[in-house]
């Protein structure tokens, strides 16, 4: 490493070029076609250990390429592509892990593609390279890996293209990787993605400069199919937003050489990114990668999307980005969704992100920390995560938080989730709707040894509870638990959320059909100091259990406790344990008395289908 | 007209081909270029009255032409572009209005553009066409109206880049044009737009046989090129989830001849659409057009775009549609703000159409009730409007509706708006929140002659209260009042709504921001009943002032008459005058004996900054 550069830096990396060998009938790919030879460019960081035991395989995306971090030479301005994410100290840790990554098959940045030299030609194959798919792209890593002596893969982490390379990795190679990191990506593209592709490749193939696929030697390139391709792409990888606030309507001094030329600077931005990308990449690669991403598809591939997951053994992290409207959040909840719908282990993360689709090249602080949580976690079990502070640098209060909900934590928290504990046998399968950071799942996994998922809103909260070794998705309970298949869990846990959800009925309902029982604590309206409050000041009870002015409580439908039976019976909901709770000696007392409506501050009941 | 044809068709039309007389030294356009001929093809419907004052100008989007409804032959299967909006009984009522509409300045349809012949060499211009800009078009079509004896305009209505035509009929001719219809349009095309466009001219201007624009007689015409720029836009026509829903990833059986291409229909259908463009489209149009377009910037030109309004008389009716994502929905709104800071008067309504921005030509039911109630409202005046009937199919009870909040209206309505009436001096500027069908703000035009704007969540309530003649943005209050400029009304009501919205404070300081003095009246939670009901039966209260179950209630943020004192206080609002009401006899002893908080079921205040 040169010691002038910044620590977080690999340093400088050279591409290494790995021959594999293959059978004498060469490669078969999946669509029918056949190599006769394989070469792999790849670049590493790290070191791998004895064991090896600590790979992590990096996924490039589209126009992607081995060179993820680093520079080539000292003068080397540009580091690799995640340099952000991949280094000492950075998401993915090369003081830790051993990170490796390889030109795609079908590329020109080294690996076999339709620029490379057929072999029984001695000419670029061109209009010969077969079709490949995302199923031959990840064979070849697995070849490469196989090549390398490593027989198993810690991780494997890629973003969108990449993404449905870790999903074939957890699918098809389902032995050989133990967690797959998935973001920004897609079972298969949405129709619109889709369209994009094809104008891009109408646009190459209808340049006359194309031949076909075979104008290598030609002295003609289809550059300008490649770069209004490209351009295309360029759009479709910001924000609408970003786009705004990069270029807005601004303008260049210049006066335009071209008729119909304008002088706005996304012009120039993105004709100088078409210029750039033809000098780099080359249009067959384009045109086959393309396609490969375009068929892909999953749900289509399995029958349906949780059929392609049945046999995944790997721990599942899905990343969406907020603002990426290429490969749309739903898309990656929609993998998350069928995972847990496949009974695997999967947390599913909504990171706020105004950059677009390209957020997680660009924009990867809470990503990074994110997936260092994830992959650090996964070697803990429960029981150690649950007293290991919190990460610095993450809004690390240990309160159960309501979703949707500022403000201070209600009163009698680690009260009532020791009595929630005591609701709940041991080895159940646990829902916590507004998780928090994760520390009620994590101690109900440590003293009851229970499996559990988390729901919460906060993507700081989310990586506390990765970071605790359990699952959890981030959520909105108000929207709904429709991912959730029925009476997929033992237990439902929703404390002290009731009172600010939307639609209370219905999300009780949501609970007991997800369900077999569910745990409920809500703070009592009819306690005798609201009730006193109200009928002598004339105005609305603040308490311990509802400390907020009315203006601005998140508590926005307050019940009493006869209220919440009153609704329980109407809906069928049968209420199998009460436990009244009570701070001030005189709720005790009247509670104590059987005055539960009047006495008790807090209510906690068990409830299932009547 | 065909009896064989549906009554609400125009039937059978005919495009005229008008020779405007120029002056010896041609049409000068505003970039500098001259035309030395000008010809403009129309298309009209309806008749015109003998006073010429039902004329409706319709401005067509980028590849529109002046065939807007009817058929050319009996053979005919393609009515005009649309026809669904123009006809007998329609949006834009033929037996009422002269439908007029002009293919624009610098098309292919008949309207001098660059395939027409240039006189002074007898072919076509091609490259030599000059620039054209959008008040260019405008002027045009203002010259054949000149031209045919009218000079007055009783709407102008355009979607899209028809839409910008508007606003230059309402800015630059401001006293020839009464009202005017913008839907889904922009000021200025947002960076995106503008970039796709760009990409779309690339591909045009790349194409070889495009030949630096003087393609025609040569054989050869940039097929391609307007073909892929086509494609283009018809992505960006559609919302993501129609083309999901028209498309998804269904292939068609059929194996594609070309390498690269896909089976998936999107392909088929992007393909079918580039080649029936190329068919009926000429490149250079699109060039020129797009150009015009793209280069529009009604801020760029004003300094600001409330500047460029400054001079307008027209009423406007914006329209944006909700999945529009080419000209989205914020851009609407940014014209309907600048106009309201301007003081002008412009209703503003959202309408929900998933179909993107192609919505306003195939999914037109509640736009054209839309702008049927606008124009057939602007010839009464408030008070005329007041006891009209709804439309039939508009969702029509009269009552106050808070915005986000379902159920029965309050009780106490038609009395609280007598008593708010009151409180309101003649001629005063009005800001009703929550307007409803916009009675309250009706019956204050005809009895207090004041000026008004509502604000309402409903499209129906807007369709109402735009029947009534006033002027209504559709809004939630919860989003803010953030257009409005800092004291520009005299009264803000907000009637039975503080306890709906999410950030009551918030929107007390927002009222007192932008009027002198607001209207306020809120259910009292300390009402004797109530604390009666709570007290003794330790349920939550239910009442006629709050009628809701604790579970479904859309009163978020109840309060007592005290409460709400103390806020005011606590804020330094003053609370200038109060009116305790009550239904109950025994209420109204308690109010009479002065115990306000004890008595009163709502309370009606004005308040002022303190």
């Amino acid at each position: 490493m040169n010691d002038d550069r910044p620590q977080q830096s690999v340093g400088l990396v050279e591409t290494c070029i790995a021959r594999i060998p293959l059978p004498p009938e060469g490669l078969t790919l999946e669509g029918g076609g056949m190599l006769p030879e394989l070469q792999v460019a790849y670049e590493s960081y790290g070191t791998l250990s004895p064991a090896r035991d600590n790979v992590v395989v990096v996924c490039h995306a589209l126009s992607g390429d081995s060179h993820v971090a680093g520079t080539h030479s000292p003068e080397d301005k540009h580091p690799g592509w995640w340099d952000d994410m991949v280094g000492p100290g950075k998401g993915l840790d090369t003081t830790r892990f051993f990170v490796i990554c390889a030109n795609v098959l079908g590329g020109c940045k080294g690996t076999t593609g339709p620029s490379s030299i057929d072999p029984r030609t001695g000419r670029p194959y061109g209009s010969h390279f077969p079709a490949i798919t995302v199923g031959d792209i990840v064979r070849v890593q697995r070849l490469l890996l196989a090549h390398l002596g490593i027989e198993t893969v810690y991780a494997a982490v890629g973003g969108s293209f990449g993404g449905m390379q870790v999903l074939e990795w957890g699918i098809r190679h389902s032995d050989f990787v133990q967690r797959c990191i998935c973001i920004a990506s897609a079972a298969s593209l949405s129709t619109q993605a889709l369209a994009f592709d094809i104008v891009g490749r109408e646009v190459i193939v209808s340049d006359p400069a194309w031949a076909a696929g075979d104008y290598y030697g030609t002295g003609r390139q289809p550059d300008d199919g490649l770069a209004a391709a490209r351009m295309i792409g360029h759009i479709t990888y910001l924000s609408p937003e970003i786009m705004t606030r990069k270029f807005g309507r601004r303008k260049r001094d210049l006066v335009p050489q071209e008729r119909f030329s304008t002088r706005f600077e996304v012009e120039s931005y993105l004709q100088y990114q078409g210029e750039k990308f033809v000098e780099r990449f080359d249009s067959n690669s384009y045109l086959h990668i393309t396609h490969a991403m375009d068929t892909y598809d999953l749900a289509e591939q399995h029958g349906d999307l949780r059929s392609a997951f049945k046999d995944v053994k790997a721990r599942f992290l899905v990343v969406a980005l907020s603002s990426d409207w290429l490969f749309p959040p739903e898309q990656s909840l929609d993998i998350a969704t069928a995972l847990v719908q496949s009974g695997k282990s999967v947390s599913y993360c909504l990171i706020k992100a105004p950059y677009g689709h390209d957020a997680f090249l660009v924009d990867v602080d809470q990503l990074a920390r994110m997936i260092a949580t994830f992959l650090a976690s996964a070697q803990t079990d429960a029981s150690e995560g649950l007293d290991r502070p919190n990460r610095p640098g993450t809004a690390g209060s240990n309160a159960r938080n309501p979703p949707g909900a500022g403000g201070p934590p209600p009163v009698g928290t680690r009260q009532d989730d020791a009595l929630i504990a005591d609701m709940i046998e041991p080895r159940a399968r646990v829902l916590d709707l507004g998780c928090g950071d994760g520390d009620l799942l994590a101690r109900l996994a440590a003293t009851r040894g229970i499996t559990g998922l988390g729901l919460d809103i906060d993507v700081e909260h989310l990586i506390n509870t990765v970071g605790k070794g359990m699952d959890v998705f981030q959520g909105d309970i108000d929207e709904g638990l429709g991912f959730i298949p029925d009476q997929s869990y033992d237990y439902v846990i929703l404390s002290q959320t009731l009172q600010v959800v939307r639609k209370p009925r219905r999300v009780l309902q949501e609970m007991l059909r997800v369900a077999r029982a569910g745990i409920v604590s809500i703070p009592n309206f009819a306690n005798w100091m609201n009730r006193a409050h109200l009928g002598f000041t004339g105005r609305m009870p603040k308490s311990d259990a509802i400390p907020f002015e009315w203006y601005d409580t998140p508590n926005i439908h307050l019940a009493t406790f006869r209220d919440f039976m009153g609704l329980c019976q109407a809906d069928g909901i049968r209420v199998e344990r009460i436990v009244p709770l009570g701070d001030a000696a005189i709720s005790r007392a009247l509670v104590k008395a059987g005055l539960w409506n009047l006495g008790a501050e807090r209510i906690l009941v068990r409830i299932t289908r009547a």
